[in-house]
């Protein structure tokens, strides 16, 4: 049986052998110069779209899609979207991408602990209700009922993530006045979680509220949800709906975002060379994150060393990339993976030391000058 | 080329265009009233079986299955079961479905904590024996050795997800001369774990035992087990062949139910308007869970105040269907997803308040009646 | 249209119907000795090369492959490698395996806690890199900084997967002059973490150490790294880039093993009938691992009781297979599935009764001969 090396339908480009797919920059290159189709054997292929890149192995031709828009965390995927050529060259065979892409990845955030089965059951709902999706578990550590927390978690996450679709459940008032609803920020980024403020911060981190719909139970599960777990009944579903790719705006009611509730704490307010703020976030290594950001710190001047003041506890930090920045045990100012301006120790935790909680006013600014105006 | 758009060898029936797979009832509406077949572009499939639900995309045809039964959670499910196509119709691919269905999803319980790889290597044993399978983990957090907690949080992930497959390995014994077991429902509930009564909570909250076998090693894996990691060995390979479709029957020998050991807890007496129960499990949330269900409240009159006895401290609680159903800080008494009767308070832990613990003998009836009677 | 039931370019055996897959010893022995190729309905194939299980179902050819090379933890494997055989019994169609090779498996340990993302972050950086591979949490929960516990998870996790991946990221030095490595020990075994020796135990228990390669960002990722995050923009996507089988050589320099950090802790050390050792782990059930191997036991003579010594504490012990080899609350020293020498209780904690730490000093020998020498 022979076949032709060549797509009937669409036009073929070869691009290197599989056995080069480590050579990252090269096999890009390659896709974008667009070298004119060379029939060999085990060749890799690119359709005119420059979307497929395919394997010649005898009369099986197996493909991979490379995509072409790379977006921040799958620079280099060769992913396991597989078409199958004919053997006229037609594509007889296009198997689904799996759980490939982050549009299609659910991060899950929650204040249900990880001893009761509650987090699990909604990664059941998703996984029947989606298969595409994949869930990935940010926290369900948040303590329990800590809107502010829930918040903050979910805010970095977004920061990190904003392809991905974000749930965030921390509920107490489940079940009674308040709505469930979905968020869509002016960068594209999908929340889902309780009208209680917990999505707010997360929102403001992706470029703000674009678009909010509340969700209606019907339009997301046939049953009538369980007071107690909108969660399973409501919220996971209308995620799972979205990672699937049904659009925000087939949830529910389109809701003006002035009738949301608040989030939990805004962003810090500028005085001076000083920044207003309060501690957000106290992570798992005692680092302290405030509500201010880099654009904050260029306004103040990007100082290469900086005042934090937490009442009257009055602390000079220098400004590092890291923590290994400063000796062991030493304190340093950074910009984590959070996004947001962090006093951290090398090796210890600042909260500790510094008797610093969640929710504490904080000021940062140029040495001499808090303690001046305060 | 051009293609017959019908199916050579089954029938196929438009039932709409993807774009409105949001709109689920009309979906539905349309897979069951079978509506004739229609040719146009982009046009959705089922076949005679009314179970494939196509997309044609120019020469390349996409399906997704549609599952008529269509079970609790995946109510609105379109699984990433792909056909395709040919020229002529005929199906000339068929994809596996991927973890789509509750029948592949692991449930897994157990007190091995997250910080040893206990957990993770039963991950990768499900993984590598069946690609299929999806483990959820619902709790990992059993104290050590806890039989009667372990077997709490298994009953409510039955009471949940009766159709997933539920591994729990609360196995102080291992190793020892206790049998491990796979137990079927009367509601085809499976159930895989030691004989140690961890699995019989679950058993009749989902009907009852059907059936009981005792699980051969050298069914499921090829070496010896290791005496200390049943879970690795046989448990969680039990677990991941009854994933792949393997009958719980070829696991080992048929038991008599009556040979398996009991549970940590039965259900509850009635005695007149009072239920003699006990404290079978205290959420993350401090919420006490009794074993009453609404069969129990039912039988003695559906009332809207129930009267909670702990020892001696007697609490008169109104039923309410969510947390919120009372102001701040105040007791309700409801069902929640455990499918127990259960004593929370808005936003606080009931656990605390009452100083109630796990295994306490617990009253619930009418008000003033059990005062009376004790 | 007819089909001829064999395959053109690859003979075909057939080894059972796939309703016999349960029937594990038998399918793997037909396996084996190749029966003659018969054509009935439904019967499952394999090629020439003994990979290939196949199954007929009219017009439809699905196919299953069956590893012949069975690891441990996957000996019965029927993955869900689907091949379509075409009208002349070509094979037209080859899905990708999904998630379903050990070989695709990230086991991933860090002292990242579950309650702010860190972990849910790299996870969504996989699942966008390497669609196929599966992520399996090994621990999160080693204490900040603590690299001897993050090694000692490693090296339980590695003796009982090294064909898995392993991603460890203990890493308080992150962002300073420390390298990104990958090791591959001569066992096979690849593990990627920072150069600070949290490898090295696992690397020893694999074999040692074979190649060693830094890790350059620019070669798994096109952004530069933050330097506060490492397990994110280097480490993750190196693992990623393994599972997607790239080869070790392609993600940095080649380094001198004799240039790389030492781990934590060693190989315990034979005087006579004595080793002289420390502690590497307590677990979650508080039994005490210490560095001592079934290979030193044996040198000793392989008694049936151990003496085992922790500063002036001298426990008499029994040797067993299991903890339930002695009664409740008794001692036994075992080999766990760390496959280190294990102190335990049955039912109980070791740790707690003995007041011993990780990273204590520990002798183990025949009884009366620890007390004589020390």
């Amino acid at each position: 049986m022979s076949h032709a090396l060549r797509l009937a339908h669409r036009s073929a480009h070869v691009i290197g052998p599989v056995e080069r797919l480590g050579q990252r920059s090269e096999l890009r290159h390659r896709v974008r110069s667009r070298v004119r189709p060379v029939v060999e054997s085990r060749p890799l292929y690119t359709t005119a779209h420059g979307q497929q890149v395919g394997e010649c192995d005898g009369d099986t031709y197996r493909a991979q899609a490379i995509h072409r828009r790379l977006p921040v965390f799958r620079r280099y995927s060769i992913v396991s979207h597989a078409i199958l050529l004919g053997p006229m060259g037609g594509i007889v065979s296009s198997t689904p991408t799996w759980g490939c892409s982050l549009q299609n990845i659910v991060c899950f955030v929650s204040d249900f602990g990880l001893s009761d089965g509650f987090v699990g059951v909604c990664h059941a709902v998703i996984a029947s209700a989606c298969p595409q999706a994949s869930v990935v578990d940010l926290s369900h550590g948040v303590p329990p009922f800590d809107i502010r927390k829930g918040a903050a978690v979910a805010a970095t996450g977004v920061f990190q993530l904003p392809e991905a679709i974000h749930l965030v459940v921390v509920d107490p008032g489940v079940g009674g006045g308040r709505m469930d609803i979905c968020i869509v920020t002016h960068r594209g980024t999908k929340l889902v979680g309780p009208d209680n403020g917990v999505l707010i911060p997360a929102a403001e981190r992706a470029g703000g509220i674009a678009e909010a719909y509340s969700i209606d139970p019907a339009k997301v599960d046939f049953k009538a949800p369980l007071a107690t777990f909108h969660a399973r009944d409501v919220l996971a579903p209308a995620a799972a709906a979205l990672a699937c790719g049904v659009e925000p705006a087939s949830l529910g009611q389109r809701l003006d975002a002035a009738v949301l509730e608040p989030g939990p704490f805004g962003q810090c307010r500028l005085e001076g060379t000083s920044c207003i703020g309060e501690v957000v976030d106290i992570d798992h290594f005692g680092s302290i994150r405030l509500n201010v950001t880099e654009r904050e710190i260029e306004q103040i001047g990007s100082p290469s060393e900086l005042e934090f003041g937490f009442g009257h506890v009055l602390i000079d930090v220098p400004m590092g990339t890291t923590f290994a920045s400063v000796p062991n045990g030493e304190p340093v100012a950074l910009f984590d993976s959070s996004g947001w301006l962090t006093l951290a120790l090398n090796s210890a935790s600042a909260a500790e030391r510094y008797g610093v909680e969640p929710g504490a006013s904080a000021h940062v600014g140029l040495r001499n000058h808090i303690s001046a105006r305060s």
